[in-house]
């Protein structure tokens, strides 16, 4: 059986049977590592989450960071966990050598993500966070900054930050209002306040390095006025010391869930001395936030995915220990009680979250394989990979955000009155989840990314790349007898979504914009369900294969592993892509009733 | 505008232009009623809301409950609240005036606990759960217990409860353990540990009355074994003096919400001095049960509706003055921002959240005013009421638990990170609404309830009832030109629901019992839509009404409030009925992977 958490098992069958991650060590990049190395990586990671960061879970849930001295006090577990980031080379592990990295692939660093994540979410959150402003200096910075802030970042000594949003200002970033005053001295001042920045000023590290968010003064209004600044909290100055550099954290939220991990309000420049280092050119900020993106976005949907499969563990757990009534099919009464998950109802709810979870995950890896073979291919070979990375992010983030709210409201339904109680872990998967659909670019916001901008990519190059690799994976199921229906199915679906991207397409060649863009989400979800079902059908052939040519060899272990996996592919296909029936009913509707209703009428 | 957590304009809508409880008056049992006194009693209950009620609700969230001194310590409001409704006559204002009530109908007491929900759902159960007590007591008891303990329980000085879930029987209550052991002084000695008991002794009140399931030594298995109790923490002995009844109370659940009201764990009998006083006849305490068992299914679906409303409110409010980026056809950035309700995915996040909130009242409000019917109507007129009812309890009850959290979620989502935070309500109506798909009745017993049971009461007659009175709407819309579209799409719903139930009676006819009742969730869904779209319809039609007739003399506001009904009336039928065409996919797939596949292929 599993770990608490995530299945090592399933790790594995993705990983090296869906993915092939070992092909990629025929390329010189990663020609230094073999399936060895990566299990190894895999191993460790997995005893880090069960040993260190698991075991503190419900209780740094439970005592939340504190807002005292003008810090957030957090759990001692912060430091000794960015320590062993540190010591370990996590925070930079894909990053080339000549960076300091270990040039590991997308695919495992993902898999690092996930594991922290599932085995403690806001614990894994500070590494996260800071390996992403790490990233964005190393990618953009000057020489200067790269000397002073890198190392202390990826050593994990040091915390980083995303300075994105500010008090009145969250989706729509081109009106932030901090702002950056150029002086003489190379630097910029800084004034302003932002908000909702997690992990900034904590108790855990000597010093924070927040990636801001601000607008020169005179630079022009909107997105092309937003620059990218280094502020830290202390800045280093000529002689390498550390100095106070006028960034307050002035209080800390209480919020739903991702308890562990403080959102905090900075102010800026109070006393006029807020020194900001431009990252890169003037003007580009945004710019830079948005190449680094694509990683934060798989990031969230990553850590959605792994709180929904340590949700559904929980709850697999609980099920088959549990025992409460008889068979539906049952009429004695008087016969032991049997195990929760003989129940139909009770199995429809674990299938349909381990379908979320695992098919949250395979999608994942799935586009971690797509970024490394941008790294490793010829220029030529790259356009395909980009395009169907940029198409996928949308659901990649987004799918297992929405849909896990689902996952673990069921992981909470499975265990009754005890899912909804704190001595039980599924509740706080439920609160902890709940972030994910608003962070790093609301759903709103990606179902106009993939509607408005995404699809019609490449001139529609995106889509087709996408479709034809649905068609290779079709094509490779209708060798399987038990696959064919699905196939079938999965073949209807694509050209559903033909005809609504269609009809979609046409209202915005006509100039309605917002009724083309209205129901972005309700087309986004469309359209992961179908990706979804892709991902299933992929699994549901490996799992095949593996029966079909294992036969006596198989371990019976691993036949019930792939025969689980083919009744959940089954399932995804009748209860969650057919779904798409209702989502096209409603997007090829002409019933603009969201565009056409006037707020007056709600407000009476 | 709305009150912070009601809307009074739509409650008298509902009340009285589209249930016309008003024409209740015209019989006997309701002649001393007039619709200043209903109005009264609405403007009574907001006015204890706004004053009493909502002014506590997020402070009894963050002081929840202690467990000192074996008791649980609650908020101050509960024992004024309590005194109150004991005051006010609301604990039993819907009994005969023989019992000591007023002979209000169930509209209107419905909608006091609408109410009372709405502006605190928490404080509201303490009331709810000691009605349901002396509801039972009422009914069932003996003069000689009714003598003891109504009175304290209808005007509010003493706590009832429920107590059915046993550590380890939830769902099963046939399968329940707590023992009565019969003696020969006319009371039970009872020995038993109770789980989950909302209420169950606090220092708010002197006394708690537990009415309590439990089994009469030598009792058969079963449910047919279960006899109903009244087991009082302190027993009224015969000089009328209060007495220590060994009832204890272990501890008390921290849980994910529904703070204010605390869940206990009871011992009866460790020293074997709990008395038992039995209501009614041995093994019918079910049945008993059962028969107050729609009453409390009601109750949880108002509640549901309540919270879903409250956040709507919430969320309405925070979108009409929030400002975020520019309409998506602006192409102008440097142009002022707008408020977020002027973006269509907000507005369809509000339309959705209202119309699951209002679709859900006007649902109850429909099952209300039959209940209320029941009352009054020649014996020969009951049974179609009586039917209705009970085909339409799984609904009233889950339709809004369910689509609640997606409602209130969607509350969240409308106020973005603010949404997550704790300065605001909305995450507290998403964790407040998550008891209600359990307590009551899960979900998978509501959905075995309908299919298995409700859809065939009657030989079918509930169905024809049912079918009958949506066709009657449907006739109705046919006369207004902006409804024909919706009456038909709402015909057609109702011919998949035909092809869906007669699929699954043939399973059933099969003997394919597994497979008859494995997805009573998903056709409890569809059901439900198909309920909530009819009772849409109904509220268009009374607005297209008014607004027909009103033309010139209709005042501004009241046009607005039609017109946003009409609106949300699209809405339903556009987004949300339109599911019912993946549903019925999934109903009538031939699938059964859930019956099929066994527990050992995900325990690997």
């Amino acid at each position: 059986m599993a770990e608490r958490f995530a299945n090592r098992k399933d790790i594995r069958f993705l990983l090296e049977e869906v993915f092939d991650v070992n092909s990629l060590t025929q390329y010189d990049y990663f020609k230094d590592h073999s399936a060895d190395t990566f299990n190894m990586v895999i191993d460790t990671v997995m005893k880090m989450g069960s040993e260190m960061m698991y075991p503190v879970f419900q209780e740094m849930d439970k005592n939340p960071p504190r807002y005292e001295d003008l810090q957030a006090k957090v759990h001692p577990a912060v430091r000794v966990f960015l320590d062993e980031c540190g010591q370990g080379g996590w925070l930079n592990a894909d990053w080339d050598y000549t960076d300091g990295g270990q040039q590991l692939p997308n695919m495992i660093k993902f898999l690092c993500w996930f594991v922290f994540s599932a085995s403690n979410y806001a614990l894994g959150a500070y590494a996260q966070l800071t390996a992403g402003a790490a990233n964005l200096i190393r990618e953009f910075a000057s020489p200067e900054i790269k000397e002073k802030y890198l190392e202390k970042l990826y050593t994990g000594k040091w915390q980083g930050t995303m300075a994105l949003t500010e008090p009145d200002i969250g989706s729509s970033l081109g009106d932030l209002m901090t702002s950056a005053q150029a002086t003489d001295q190379g630097y910029y001042l800084i004034k302003g306040k932002k908000m909702f920045i997690s992990g900034a000023d904590t108790d855990a590290v000597e010093n924070t390095v927040n990636m801001m968010l601000a607008r020169i003064q005179g630079a022009p209004a909107g997105a092309k006025g937003i620059s990218l600044f280094v502020v830290p909290k202390y800045r280093v100055n000529e002689e390498g010391k550390l100095e106070y550099n006028d960034v307050n954290c002035d209080g800390i939220e209480h919020k739903l869930g991702y308890r562990g991990c403080p959102i905090c309000q900075l102010t800026m420049g109070e006393n006029n001395d807020c020194h900001g280092y431009l990252v890169g050119k003037p003007g580009r900020g945004l710019g830079y936030m948005f190449q680094m993106m694509n990683e934060e976005r798989i990031n969230v949907g990553i850590g959605a995915v792994a709180k929904a499969t340590a949700a559904y563990y929980a709850a697999l757990e609980y099920c088959s220990q549990r025992k409460q009534g008889r068979r539906l099919s049952e009429k004695d009464q008087s016969l032991p009680m049997v195990p929760l998950i003989e129940h139909p109802d009770i199995k429809r709810m674990l299938l349909m979250q381990k379908s979320i979870a695992e098919g949250g995950l395979s999608l994942a890896l799935q586009v971690s394989k797509y970024l490394d073979l941008i790294k490793v291919l010829p220029e030529e070979e790259r356009e395909k990979y980009s395009l169907l990375v940029e198409l996928l992010v949308p659901v990649v983030k987004t799918y297992p955000a929405e849909a896990g709210i689902l996952a673990t409201s069921a992981a909470i339904q499975c265990l009754g009155g005890y899912g909804y109680c704190q001595d039980f872990p599924v509740e706080q998967y439920f609160r902890d989840i709940r972030i994910d659909p608003i962070h790093e670019g609301t759903t709103g916001i990606q179902g106009q990314d993939i509607l408005g901008r995404k699809i019609s990519l490449g001139n529609g190059k995106a889509m087709q790349y996408f479709v034809a690799e649905m068609l290779d994976t079709i094509e490779g199921a209708y060798k399987f007898a038990n696959l064919q229906g699905m196939a079938d199915q999965l073949l209807q679906s694509i050209n559903e979504l033909r005809v609504v991207t269609t009809h979609l397409l046409d209202l915005s060649a006509q100039g309605k914009v917002e009724e083309f863009l209205a129901d972005g989400v309700l087309y986004l979800e469309l359209f992961s369900l179908i990706t979804i079902a892709w991902q299933w059908l992929l699994q549901a052939i490996t799992s095949s294969t593996r029966l079909q040519e294992g036969s006596s060899a198989l371990l019976e272990n691993d036949r019930l592993f792939y025969e689980g996996k083919i009744y959940t592919c089954r399932y995804f296909f009748s209860y969650e892509l057919n779904k798409i029936y209702g989502l096209a009913k409603r997007l090829t509707s002409n019933e603009p009733v969201t565009v056409e209703m006037e707020a007056k009428f709600l407000q009476v």
